[in-house]
């Protein structure tokens, strides 16, 4: 409970970010209290009909991240029917920044797992490129 | 709490509905566990990157149904963030059915709150209506 308390707390950090930007936003209920017959990602953020879709990391220091098989095929379930672009949405907790990688950009593990690696957090997408992509003004190809 | 577990069940079934014919589907987080610094919907269904924003209604019958302004505000917002499209769901648990009501069809009362008139809730919008929108067949205008 208190590290979820503390995964909620972050995930608040990403949305409000995102609402200030003025985007419409929502954070998924906790689990536990649905039935499992559909999936929904962390956090998911929408502007201008642009739909992105999160999983929410958080980190100390800039690192490889890690992600279950299972969250990596919610995300991408769920942004396949949207017709949004998911991500891989990594807090920086020493430092505050938010780094959003694609979730395409992800390596599969000999453990089954996905990695972000290191410096794909590092060159990961910030806030103001997402932002900027909502405006029509450049394409997701450019940041890539 | 036996009536909110009520609304839950009602939710829960239009977010199935959706997802069953392939949109991507969240209910909001419950009420209570937020920090009041955004405003979400009931239920948020997408497809295709038309986004549907639901405030979600029940009868038992068909009649006139009634919001209170801050429901409309909060639908209203959200989907002109997010680009999308504001609905009032009302589902006639007497036939299980759900008709569809734009928001900006509401009329507003001496009081102060929102009415969907009975013969509008008749004439709404069906679930095969909202999923033919997204493919991008025929436009809003011709179902209103």
């Amino acid at each position: 409970m208190k590290i979820k308390g503390r995964g909620f707390a972050h995930e608040r950090d990403l949305v409000l970010k995102f609402w200030k930007k003025g985007f419409a936003v929502v954070r998924a209920p906790a689990s536990g209290s649905k039935v499992k017959r559909t999936v929904y990602p962390d956090v998911l953020a929408i502007r201008n009909g642009f739909v992105f879709v999160f999983e929410v990391k958080t980190t100390g220091r800039l690192r490889d991240v890690y992600l279950d098989s299972k969250q990596v095929a919610k995300v991408k379930e769920f942004s396949k029917r949207a017709g949004g672009l998911g991500f891989v949405a990594v807090k920086i907790v020493g430092t505050g920044e938010w780094r959003f990688v694609p979730i395409d950009k992800l390596q599969l593990t000999r453990g089954g797992r996905f990695k972000v690696c290191k410096l794909d957090v590092e060159k990961g997408l910030r806030l103001t490129d997402l932002v900027e992509l909502t405006h029509k003004t450049r394409r997701l190809d450019e940041f890539l």
